[in-house]
């Protein structure tokens, strides 16, 4: 088990308990599965930029929910707000509503990185292995089935009635397990997450995906000193935690 | 598959998508699992019927809960009230505050009924499988684990901000996953639980758990015709939706 140089020697000494997993980018590819099934509905259109537009209106909705414009709303709701918003833009404002409930769904029916099945499997002899994300708990729910994830829990924006990254959501994982905050880990491809995580005082795992975007995208996965682990995958976290 | 004939048409062509479960009682064994460790604290004390008495003081916690007497309050924080009400009646006043604290997480520990992860793993291949139990998350997460029981989800009274029998229990499972409430199938062994959910719109199923409190107090378990199905235990269960 390593740990950067930069790390306290408090944190050095206590083994998290709780694995909280950010999901979206993390532990499924987002940018396939919805290029693909868009692609699947309309032969010909640019599905990449879809995905990324799809994507791209996720944190602005979110910030109309906590800026009080619109009340408390599933994610399951915003996708289909931006989705509607979209449409146009993409010649896709044929579909019928079925086709673009379908379509909304298809957030259900994400693809887990090749590495995740395994690493979770791994992890979870050891650790309580939970989601922490902003989809909602049915859209979480659907897309265990959907990829063999062996969440021992599924945690979510829903049950706390707050987003990350607000404060509510990283302790809420760990008032719900009756834990110190150091005793969960947060495990996420996204440095922001892990930041806000990291100020309430959970341990942090970085995991690296570099093509979350799109291979014509690739985003920089160098490692942050400020991170408790950095891993290339879940396999490589699992080795570290010496699962 | 079979249905009482007292069920309705509607009824008897939906197939149900979530199987929401009760737990305790239900799915675990909390009388002998509470008596016997007990027992492995004090030898010769009545576990028996200490085991009776600390469950005997749930619904009324719970209704000073719902009265507003107590504000909200998780399962493990009233069941320590409940059992520092009783400690002295059985003489365990001496107990340490970590054996207090040891012994009132026994209830995260309870061993799951025989039947009960095979039935589980064959419901699951056809069915979303959620508990839906007062019980707070970290609770029924840590039971699961302690059980090996593979819930698809794990949803409580803590989801909801309710305790059942409030209807804001039964129709939030319908409203998590998006489905009608007759899309839901409530599984307990308690017929006032199922009751309250059939009054929502939901299916339910009764499941004969003659020895809940104990060899020595064998409950009724007649089928009531009320209810869409009635199985002696799991594997029962699955064999009537065929799974």
């Amino acid at each position: 088990m390593t740990y950067p140089p930069s790390q306290t020697a408090a944190r050095q000494t206590v083994a998290p308990k709780i694995l909280a997993f950010d999901v979206f980018g993390t532990v499924v590819d987002w940018h396939s599965g919805i290029a693909r099934e868009v692609r699947a509905l309309q032969p010909g259109v640019d599905g990449d930029a879809f995905a990324l537009a799809w994507r791209a209106g996720y944190q602005p909705a979110m910030r109309r929910v906590r800026s009080g414009e619109l009340g408390w709303t599933l994610i399951d709701d915003l996708h289909r707000l931006i989705l509607d918003d979209i449409l146009d833009q993409f010649g896709l404002s044929h579909l019928s509503d079925a086709q673009k409930q379908h379509l909304n769904k298809a957030w259900h029916r994400l693809d887990p990185w090749p590495d995740v099945v395994a690493g979770l499997t791994r992890l979870k002899q050891k650790h309580t292995i939970c989601t922490l994300s902003n989809g909602n708990i049915g859209l979480l729910t659907n897309m265990a089935k959907h990829g063999g994830l062996p969440w021992d829990c599924i945690l979510s924006a829903e049950v706390f009635r707050a987003y990350k990254p607000a404060p509510a959501t990283y302790l809420g994982v760990a008032k719900v397990f009756d834990v110190a905050p150091e005793q969960v880990m947060l495990v996420a491809a996204h440095q922001d997450d892990l930041v806000a995580a990291s100020a309430c005082g959970l341990q942090t795992a970085y995991i690296e995906r570099p093509f979350e975007f799109g291979q014509a995208k690739p985003k920089d996965v160098s490692p942050d000193p400020a991170n408790t682990f950095h891993a290339q995958d879940m396999l490589a976290l699992a080795d570290q935690l010496g699962c």
